[in-house]
């Protein structure tokens, strides 16, 4: 088995990051097959949505720290070597919010530094209870700055600021209610939570998902008016689509929709 | 009766969105209705706060479907009139936070796609217990990307995600805790929490909330250099109203203030 | 004694504001010698926290409204006097995000209005059981603008919308579920809450949480990308500090690391 594994069942893509004696670690190669992996499904047009999870005891423990202190040998230091590892990683993450289907984190054990990037990354998040996250890079002197992207773009200011200059984590209930993720369930129904979630959003229409994912994250930067501007753009489009029409349709007389996707 | 109600009480506005039978829906009538209506209040310097509720089961179920898909029928298949629809769906969105009063929706019933944006767009909201909101269109396949836009704007990202592509509803306490409505309360007292609410807003005076409403949303899209120097402006054009003066000597005097307004 | 105390103890400075009898309100003498303290703190490498307290009964009660009276004898009515206070405010409230060490508000008493702007200013905050916090300007005819530009990066909209135009106070809970403060505690345990929380970060490395408080602002107001490649840069220069090759070695090798710092 490699160390990203892929497995597809009603129209979902169900990703297993693993390499459970590095506590699933975005190494070079992981971040390459996660890379590679996602390209591969922004064009697959048989899976509607993604569950990303890790093997073993923790859903993944962020860059891999062995590898990145061999990097220190090349004579700048590792400056280079670091320099694109961050942007591959980067690269990666936004990778996600770009896929036309949504990708959900099903996360235990711990979630930290990019692993706990990974989960503010991803479209949604549910977690097994006992699950604790961390951007606690501080600890050893290296700030999580690139997990903070995507945490303080989950989360209250404050509340991201203490995780990150304390290096303290936190139980899934006050992820939960800091909007970290979706929701936390006993770790013996998390995998049935997750593919409920998964196989509800596959089971809508793919196309308007689509446009509507690329909407959401777009809209977000935008100024109100601007945002208004783009969405109805969707929308006009959206409403265009011979399915959507058929969808409304059944609406309105009470049937299911005859969906040819 | 008319498809929009006006009852002017205590420099409050009371509008009632009058389409029972079609769970008040924001058909093209509907929203004419309401941009005039806003259009009006824009200038009633009588009127310090609005209410805006719904008449019979819900407060507002989104769109009218069926004017939609009459739309069809025209040579474009519908794509100018969807496109001045959701323009004209925006354009009265946006006037509601650019109206100098606050803006109070008061909630029941349900309150889905287009109408979960008018909840989202309203300055602050009152729901009765038992409400239930949506961005439901996703399950007839129409992505709700204009509600969204409103939506990302009140709740955190993960949460707005989960109900954007699963379709599923919140109810009121998941609402309050996410941010959507300001509180739920007991379905028999809600005209009174509402009220209350706009007759304490609408005693203010009525210069203050209005450069300060204004303020609001033009800040919070500004980096926050710009945002002081914009809104250190507002506070001196403020300290310099006459009705100002008057309300902080009066509370240096510990008398109440003598307002002209 | 003077109207702005410090000492320093465990590379954490205690600043306490020391006008009780006026609330500790933020008057022009206030003001400066906030803004001086906080400048030779941003020189001071022997201290890695701050943390900023009100002595007497309320930690600050926002705008010195007798001195602001007075300033309305001037012949333009006091506008000169308002736009310069509002500016001196502004660049003060600036100053403490952008100082290298964070900044922990120990709030008790009242926070209204820029007292409670300094509290959603602050990095972090805890609050003593008890403690109201309020925006309530608008009580007097003075809406709280500047003082929301910081609540409204600290809690949702509505909420925040509800705070400046009601004139209402919250209590510490309410303060806590919104994010305006991240805990609160008994009062007799404020200060040992606050310090504990100080000393923890005081133990981190200085130069990591330095690097990472500045980004931390700065990518908050940049699009993902943007934010991505300048944190990036932010994590690479982070990697080649000598004292955080030492807290990655120490971690891998199980032992505590020895920093220079």
């Amino acid at each position: 088995m490699g160390i990203l594994e892929r497995r597809d069942t009603n129209a979902v893509a169900y990703l297993t990051m693993n390499s459970p004696e590095r506590l699933n670690a975005l190494s070079d190669e992981m971040l390459a097959e996660l890379q590679s992996t996602f390209d591969a499904l922004a064009e697959d047009r048989s899976i509607r949505a993604i569950v990303l999870s890790g093997a073993g005891k923790a859903f993944c423990a962020g860059h891999d720290l062995k590898q990145m202190t061999a990097g220190r040998q090349a004579e700048d230091g590792g400056k280079a070597y670091f320099k694109d590892l961050f942007d591959r990683c980067a690269t990666m993450m936004q990778t996600i919010q770009k896929l036309p289907q949504p990708v959900i984190a099903q996360v235990h054990g711990i979630a930290t530094a990019a692993g706990c990037q990974l989960v503010a990354t991803c479209d949604m998040a549910v977690a097994a209870e006992g699950t604790r996250f961390g951007v606690n890079g501080v600890n050893i002197g290296l700030f999580c700055s690139t997990p903070m992207v995507a945490l303080t773009r989950n989360i209250p200011r404050k509340q991201a600021f203490e995780m990150l200059t304390t290096g303290q984590f936190i139980d899934t209930s006050r992820a939960e209610a800091l909007g970290l993720i979706n929701r936390a369930v006993p770790a013996d129904s998390l995998e049935a939570a997750t593919t409920e979630l998964a196989e509800t959003v596959a089971g809508k229409l793919g196309a308007a998902v689509k446009i509507g994912k690329e909407s959401f994250y777009n809209q977000l930067q935008m100024p109100l008016e601007a945002a208004y501007d783009y969405t109805g753009d969707a929308m006009v489009q959206n409403m265009l689509y011979r399915d959507t029409e058929e969808g409304i349709s059944a609406f309105l007389e009470k049937r299911d929709p005859n969906w040819q996707q």
